[in-house]
This record gives structure tokens, C-alpha cells and sequence, in this order.
């Protein structure tokens, strides 16, 4: 019934855990991984115009920040029941769609209804602002991957979305961000120290300038 | 690739979180609310079996333990999503059997797989064991509301989840469980004592043996 | 030593909790209040726009996703230390100032460092979109703080905060956006409903079409 | 005064966190683990039903499901302090029966008593079904400690919990069910794979179709 | 095998969850209340001495430091579980000494052992310093129980813990720090402010200078 | 306004996290953390007493157990800040004292006020107590960060953290208890058993008396 309704949503993507059904050492919710994915749409954004790209910055933002708020009306639906069958992937998207149509239409006044549709669309489309958000979507999820297998998570689910982040990444391998990506980013990503315990031992003993005899 | 698989796969009901995307003052997860609903089944089955009833227990604990068990291949997807269209419903439902098919002829040895094909049906049928299932389920789902709404949480959908719940359980007024459950137990469960501060003065200052002169 | 590091960073954000120090009935961390604070602004130039100021979008999005970034480096502060005296507020504002310009110049690559050091200063200015920018800061406090007053937290400092934070955003009263908040969206959070138990017996009694004869 | 404090009580085993005292990288509470229970047992009854064991179903689920319920009463002691002496072992025996005996009579309606008693007795005796309770016990103890030693919890304990669930196990070895867990099920455990950083570089530059020149 | 083994037990004392099996608003560890009760009881060692006694500082800070330490050993016991008999209580005790010197033989040098095993001794006697180590154990678990009051925590035990807690108080109230709990302490802890809905309105009204007229 | 406000105030520090910002497996609080310093220093001290040094255990204890309750009116002020200059370490330290005192002044009666004055103080300085103070502090340091090490936590923060705690007690080498230290305790934590993979195969083959034939 009007705005607050709006505001106080933005309360529930906090309380929206990814990856749900999962032992995870570190969780992430929607509202912090909107919030990357955006910081990160930022810097593709500003590698793309460096090199020569027109960038309409309204559209990145809009489409960055917005992408996953329609999950406040549809919850966490596992990926492999989504992509099932494209007729249940059709009538998935109506559903989400309509849902969305319905909360702008009861919640907002009206002179705002036709900006929030607009902005609470599917973003990921073929212009270089969906390209940019399809990619830093990806990003963000094989950094938290990431983040697992680097903590040793033995669930090999992570592997597989590691995986599977990195080829929809390579899909636009043709964009300059992406190249930057891969050619400087993702490098140093997979050159982050492990810090074994032997050298724990060497290190300890160096601070101590006594030789390990043991 | 063989029964540790299942084993395994109970672990992650643990780690799903039941509402999610919501704040709430205590999180219930799908295993923990499954033996609550076996343990609630239990009772329920030995009210109707005191009553004269004929009961099959070995169903009535098969339907109650594994009820939620296919949420792992499809993650928690919010009702109205669900109940959006009778296709999207029809559809949602065949894709969830699908995977548990899939799941058991992979997992289970040969000799094992008819008995958890039918194990890990949809439980809630027309027999007595699949109407004590329905009530048990709501059951708890009561009392999960009804602990978030006794601790003041201010979300309204605790309040509709606690009247969808009753109302569900009301539609089975026929049964010598549900006549139990509404007389006996439910108002119980109103009768809750909530201490006011004021109590809390009083019983201080009794306790001390001085009057309140405030 | 690259970007890596800065997209690492993303990620500390989520571990920086919000208000350390209190108990609180929901946690926010830096990451997610940056969103919120960036959907709040977004919705408030959209106000402007429609009343026709001129808003600059790519400002807009810039200051409210980047206004705690800082925090990364410096940690959380509580309000009273940085401002007990002007003198330790100023050496302060220049340490932070100089530990984010040298973590561009230290992690970007040539290229991008005056853009980056552009958009990690402090955004508070009186520009429109610097004034958009410290209402949504505040009014995103205000949520944060009223959920705790609503869910009873005793604590005195959340009725502070959103005093505070309330007498913060009057002083912005003359922008459309701040009488749109006051007069729409406040007015409606204070009618939040607060469920009494009387009221949860009366209904369960209606549902039950029982008279409530206690 | 009711079968409400039961239901109610329920909800407490939630928040009673199995092997206290120890940082675990996943805790486990006791509802959760009294489901993974159950489900194992059930697994166990049929492979015993299969190899042309007579199973009493009811009595297994009722061993299994309530194995654990007097916890509410006597909180979580450790093992070495139990057994510490014959003779403490015996008077804290009796001092639990005493207590579930008293809740029992206090909280059943007089029909419902007789049933109580027995289900919530120590349920691990030299029946088949008792059998099956220790072996579904000791398992899901075995998964529990196996997950914190996969996830690399450098406490001894957790190694020392798998030993000796491992070796109670095996006394049991005549058992069809306990032969097919040591041949089948076990042996997946441990070839549970875990995913070298090696190997994580090496599956990214594939995926990029670069050789790895470093 | 050394005192590395004690100092890294004292991160067990972290993990140790007071009052387990029950829901709580704000959960406190071993560690944390055994802090708390040492700077009790420096208060009320300090009102006692600025009164005329003669008090044994070492004492005080050992008793208090130390009063909980060998629940590393027992876990924790449900109080009605250990005073269930007379004889179940001696016989725990004196697991709980055995337990404690073991230790203490096994991992400390022999030049500290005998200190040690003075310091790990039940520590409430009836010097002045075991009384206030009795009396700051209760203030402390009067405050936890009191948080979850003010919170509006349901649970009814919490509420016999506060009353419990008050008369083991007022055992001691011949001393003069109990007097000065008594006359100072607690009534400023009874009117701690709860802040009420209505209150929100004024003050919100009130600030934005506009009469509630609704 | 009173002592209330005092005792009330050792709470918050059970919810002021240490190191913010970061990912930890383990998070410690700065209650739980002044007590471990509390326990270490008084076993620091124990041996220096057993070498004929003559300890004043009221001033350890005081220092010990009050060295970071200032950090309830600042915050968790990350160190590179607060050394960023002398100039802003001096202010910050100006600050933190003024605070400290005007709380001692409006909640404390003013015959106590002296004696919190002096032990609310800094108490790191070069008498043998203060001297301890350090050392225990930086052992305490050396185990959490050790802790997240032994637990393969990838962040490099907590390998300097290690170094550089190591390195301040080496400051202190011709201390008695830093000899003991160096020499006793620390090469114990350091051979810390990591059990393998590799182990855990052939323990479990060995439990089962069959060669591991793979």
C-alpha cells in the first residue's frame, strides 16, 4: 500500500541466504550480492567506455542493482528445476513477471509505475549494458565459489559452479572487460596464497633465528 | 553413485532454512521440522488408534520422514509461485518426481529402488495415514508461527501462515486427532503465559519483602 | 597488486557488521546497507526527475554504491570518537582519504586510478545528488533502527538513532524527495500493525467459530 | 499440564547443539540428528527385510525417533563423565527415567501414558530393532565427525568420534546391514574427492583452452 | 602434554553455550560470563573494602576466574539433573575433582601443579571471597536472565532463573556489597525504559513539529 | 546513572566482534578474549613468581581484565589508522581516556571513583605487571590467529597477525615467562597434528583389518 512496502522488501533480500541446501563457510545474501555485482558492473563498465564504448551508466546501474530483486516474490528455485523444461522455464518467467507487475501496481503511485516496471525487467539482454550485467553476475558468483574451494570446501558443487561461471564468462570473450578479465584479473585471483604448514614452522623459527632441528 | 550419496544428501535438509527471505526470531530447518512432524504424526496416529481406528504405522512414519525430502532437488520455492497456475503447479509437480526418480535409480541398488520410489511419493493422500500427515504438517507449521508471533515478530506473514495453518487442520475436523488437537491442546497452547514487566516489579519487590512505594 | 584485490574487497564488506557493539534482534553488514542505500536513492531521484530537477544518474548511483567503502580501511568508528574534537575529526578525514588513495594507486591499473580516485571521495556534498545521497544514508538508518524499536529491542541507542537520523533528513525538507518520504512513506511505516495477543485469540476463536467463553 | 509442553518441547531439541564445547565447522542439533537417525534406520530395516529379516517396522521408527528425547531433561553430558563409574552410570540411568517417568505422568492424559513410558525407554537393546538403533546411531555419529574431518578440523576429538563410532559399528558386523554399509557404503565415503588447487588450475586454463606456463 | 593444551582449552570455554536446549534472544558463552563475573566481583570486592573488610585479592580474581573452568571436562548438567539425589550430587563432584587433577598431573609442569590444582577447586566457601564469588555468579546470571525478560523471551524458565537467582542474592544480604546490589543496582536495572509504540508516534510527530491527529 | 549502567555495559563487549572485517571460522569477542588474556597472565605470572620475581597479583589482574573495556566507547578501530600518525595516535588516546573518565564520573558513586579512574587506565607499561599485560595479550593473538591458520583460513592478515604478535613477545625474551613461553608452549602448539586424508584411510583400514588393496 504504497512505498514503505517497497522499502522494507529491500529488508528481505538480507534474509535471502544463496546457494540455500548447502554447507557454505561463508553465506552471502541477495542484497550484498546485488551489491557486488554492481561495484563490479562499475569497473566492466568503465574498461568498456575506456576502450572506446559508448556506456549508457543509467542503464548498467539500473540493470545491475534490480537484476535479482524479483526473488522476493519467488524465493530460491534451485537451478536445474528452472531449466527443466522450457515450457516450465516459460511459464516460470510469466509467473515472476506478473508477480513484479502486480507489486508495482498496488505499491507505487502511478506518475512511478511505468519507471519501475521498466526497471525491475529482465536485464540480462544484447545491448552492452545486459552484456555487462551477464558477466559481472557470473564474476560474483565464481568469486564466491571461489571462496569455498579456496576454504576447502569438499562439497564438489562449487567446483561445478566455478566451472560453469568461468565458460558463461568466456561466452563474451570478445568484450574488452572480459579480456581484462581474464588476462589480468583471473591470474591474480589463482595465484592467492596458501599458506601451508611447513612454511608456518620455517617462518616461526625465522622470527625466533632458531634453526629447526626437529 | 550409491547409498552414501543418500546419507550424505540428509545433511543438506539441515542447511535449508524453512521461509526463507524473512526476518525470524528462531530458524527451523527442513530436517529438524521433519522429525517434528514424525514425532506430531506419532501422537496424532495413537489418538485415532485409542479411538478405535486401524492404523498403519509403518506408513504413517514412512509418509511423516520422508514428506519433505524432494525439497533437496528443488530448493524452497515460495507457495504463490506454486499455486500461481494449475499448469505451473502440474508441471513444478512432475519435475519434482522426475528428479526423485532419477535420484533413486542412480543412488539406490537395484533390489532397493521400488521400495524408495514409493517412499519418497507425495505423502498427503485420502488414507488415514495421508490425512494424519496433512494435520501434522500443519501442526508444526503452527507452532512455528505461533513461537514468532508469542516472541512480537511484527512481520504479518506469520499471523496468515498461522490462520492458513489452522484453517487446513480445520478441514479434517472429523477426525478424533483433530477434536483432540482443537480441545485440548490448542487452547493450551493460548493459555501461554506472557510476563509483563509489571509482573516482573511485583514479584521483585515480594521476593525482597518491600513494598512498592513507586 | 591488481583489481583482484579491489574485487576481493567486495566480499570484507559483508563481514563489516553495522552498529558492532549492541545487541541486535537482525544484523546488517556494510555490503548490504550499500545497496539498500543505492535502491533508496534511486527511488528518491526518480522523485526529483518527476518534479522536474535535473538529476545526473552516473553521480547518483556513483556516490550511494561507494559512500562505505572507506570503511575497508578504516574499520567502524563509533560516531562519538571521530567527532569529539574538529581537530581529530579533520586528521581522521585525511588518513582515511590517504590510505583510499594509495590502495588505488597501489591495486589499479594506470589507466583507471584518477577515475577510482574520483569515485572513493567523499560524496556528501551539496550537490543534488550529494544531498540525495545523505538522505538515503539516513533514511536506510532509520529502517534499520525502527526495526529494532519494532521488534522491542530495550536498547535505548536505536531510539537515538532514529531520532537522529529523522532530525537529519528534516534539515533536507525543501527537496521533493524528503516531502515525499514525510508525507507518503513515514506516515505508513508508523501504521505498521503489532500483532496483540488479545487479537490472535479473537481470531483463532473466529476461525474456529467458537464464542471465547474464558 | 498438557500434550501441548510435548509439542512444545519438540522445538527445544532444536536448539540443543550436539558435542557442546568443541568449535565445529557445522554444528548439528539434536531434532536434526534425531531425523538422520530415523532415515538410516529405515535404510537398515530394509536391507534386513531384504535378506529375510522379520522386522517389527513400528518398533523401529519408535526406537529411532525417540532415542534421543531425554536430553530435554538432563541437558548434554559427556561421555567420559557417564561413564566414569559403574555406579554414577547406574544413578544418572535412574535419575533420567525418573525425570521422563515424572513428564510423562504430568503432561499425557492417563490413556496416552502407558504408551509414553514405554516409547520413550531406552530403546537399545538385543532386539533386531535395538540392533538397528545402535548401528543408525553410530553411522550418523560416523558422517558427523567424517564432516568436520573433510572439512579439515584440526581437533583430535572429531578423529577419535569416528574411530569409536566406527568400531561400535563393527560389532555388529553379523549384521546384513552393517556388511552392506562396511562394503558399499564406506568405501564411497572415503573416496569422497577433494579438490586440489592444483587441479582447480588446472581445470580453469583447460577451460580457457591456454596452456599453463607458469 | 604441556600448557599449550591448557591455553588452547580455554577457547573450548567459547563454545560452551549457557543455559543450552532453550531459545534465547542473546546466547552468552563460558568465557564471556566468567569475564563478567570477575568484574562483579571487583566491584563488590571493592564496595566491601571501601567498607572496613579485609579483603584477599588473589582470592577474589581466582575464585571468580576459575569457577566455571572444569565444566571443560563435565559439560554442561542441567542443574535438577545434578541435584537430583544427594548422592548423585557427591558422586559428580568427585568425578569433576578426578577430572580436574588429571589434567592439571598430566599437562602441567611439576613446579606449578599444586598451585593449579588450589586454583581449579570449588572456590565457593564461606571466606568473604567464596561468598563474593557466589554472589557475582548470581548477579551475572540475573542479568542474562533479565535480558531475555526485557527482550520479552516467552520461555517461563528464564523467569525462574531471575527469581532463583534473586533469592540466592538475598542469602548473602548482610554483606554490604549485597546492600548496595540491593539498594542501588537493582531498582536502576527495574526502570530501564521499554520504549512503547505509542511513544514512537509523539516523539516522531513531535519532531517533525506536526500534531497526531489521527 | 549507576553501577547499572556499568554492569549492563560488560555485554556489549560480548557483542563487539575482534577483528572486524574479515572472514574468521572462528569469531571471538572482546569479553571472551579478556578473559583468556586474565587466565594466560595469571599462569605469565605464576612463573614468574616460582623464579624469585615478586609479583603485585591485584595490579595483574586489574590490568589484565580491564585492558580493552575503553573499546566499549570507541569501537573497533582498526590499528593501521590509529598509528597512522603520531599525532592522530596521541588525539585518538586523548579521546578514548576523556571518555573513559566522564563515564567513571556519571555512573559511578564517588567513593569508587578514584579507584576506577586508576584501573580503567592503560595498563600496558614497564612495570613487571604491565610487562605481562603485553605478553598475554599478543599470546592470546598468537593462538586466534594460529587458530584460523591450523584452520587453512586463505587470508594473508592472519599470518601477519601471527608474525607480528610473535615478534612483540620476543621483545620480551629476558622474562621468565617468555622463556617458558618460547621454550615450552609454543613448539607444543606448533606440532599440532593435521590428520591427512591419507591417515584417515589407513586408520579406517586398519579398524577394519583389511589391507587397502586400491
Amino acid at each position: 500500500m504504497g512505498v514503505h512496502q517497497y522499502f522494507k522488501s529491500l529488508s528481505d533480500l538480507e534474509k535471502l541466504v544463496r546457494c540455500p541446501g548447502k554447507f557454505k563457510y561463508q553465506e552471502h545474501n541477495v542484497a550484498s550480492h546485488s551489491f557486488k555485482v554492481t561495484k563490479i558492473a562499475q569497473y566492466l563498465a568503465t574498461v568498456e567506455e575506456c576502450h572506446g564504448e559508448k556506456i549508457n551508466w543509467k542503464l548498467v546501474y539500473e540493470k545491475a542493482l534490480n537484476h535479482d530483486y524479483p526473488e522476493i516474490f519467488t524465493g530460491d528455485i534451485k537451478t536445474p528445476v528452472k531449466y527443466a523444461s522450457k515450457e516450465l522455464k516459460h511459464l516460470f518467467s510469466e509467473v515472476e513477471e506478473e508477480m513484479t507487475r502486480k507489486f508495482v501496481d498496488t505499491e507505487f503511485p502511478e506518475m512511478y509505475r511505468d519507471i519501475y516496471h521498466e526497471r525491475l525487467k529482465e536485464g540480462k539482454d544484447d545491448t552492452i549494458e545486459g552484456k555487462i550485467l551477464s558477466v559481472a553476475d557470473k564474476i560474483d558468483l565464481l568469486y564466491e565459489s571461489f571462496g569455498e574451494i579456496q576454504k576447502r570446501n569438499p562439497e564438489p558443487l562449487f567446483f561445478e559452479i566455478y566451472e560453469m561461471s568461468l565458460r558463461t564468462i568466456i561466452e563474451f570473450e570478445e568484450m574488452h572487460c572480459v579480456q581484462d578479465f581474464l588476462n589480468n584479473i583471473l591470474p591474480e585471483m589463482l595465484q592467492e596464497r596458501f599458506i601451508p604448514r611447513s612454511e608456518l614452522k620455517e617462518i616461526t623459527y625465522a622470527i625466533l633465528k632458531i634453526k629447526d632441528t626437529q
